[in-house]
């Protein structure tokens, strides 16, 4: 069983017009802005409920040509997938395999915050589901 | 600034089918599952993260004329709304609306899990957002 809600991405056409509802208004300080250009995207985070809570992340596609981008195109702004934390990413791939779930990976990728695998959202009642594992603090 | 995301709602077409995934599949188990004849909804929440974290709530139309009846007919299944705990309904509302905030409530409505306003996606990059003051435990 997955351990929270880690995030829940939002995509935007720019993040810093994005913020001004999130920062200004409701109050969220982002805790990083970055680009991640081999993803094609700049990002920022936004914690909620400290350590232990959950992030809203906004997501800003920097290129035409990503997939996200073309989301944004065809669907405009607004929610994209959730991502659920979990304990052990091979065991969980392993037990969505055995269970029939369209998964997209055939292993973990490697993703910004850990390896993660996202589920199809032909699979979950039309949410795109992202499971991560988070590298264990040492 | 908000306490926690409270839950992220999902719509999807039946309850049953959806569990198949998020409970079988996934292994979250639902703390409730019930008819809102008020509101022309089922709804399942299925909590994350214990008594500090978040839930997926699942909503499912019960007659065929409702706004989320007709959204999940125009849209299909999938993500719907974010909701954010806030300490104090009243003075968020306040403050929404003095920074111009697209709020659709003139007043806090009566949610199941508290008082709520929910924030029109053209204000927030495109995520209907609800803000919800849950009653102090006592």
């Amino acid at each position: 069983m997955p351990k929270r809600i880690d995030h829940v991405a939002i995509i935007v056409r720019n993040i810093e017009q994005a913020l001004v509802f999130y920062r200004e208004t409701l109050g969220i300080e982002p805790s990083v802005i970055k680009d991640v250009p081999s993803e094609q995207v700049r990002i920022a985070f936004l914690p909620l409920g400290g350590p232990a809570g959950s992030e809203i992340e906004l997501i800003e596609p920097t290129t035409p040509d990503s997939s996200l981008a073309k989301f944004l195109e065809k669907r405009g702004e607004g929610l994209h997938h959730i991502c659920l934390e979990v304990e052990n990413i091979d065991a969980t791939l392993q037990e969505m395999q055995a269970k029939g779930a369209p998964v997209l990976d055939k292993e973990p990728r490697l993703a910004a915050e850990g390896r993660a695998i996202f589920v199809h959202p032909k699979g979950t009642s039309g949410v795109l589901l992202e499971l991560l594992e988070r590298p264990s603090a040492e």
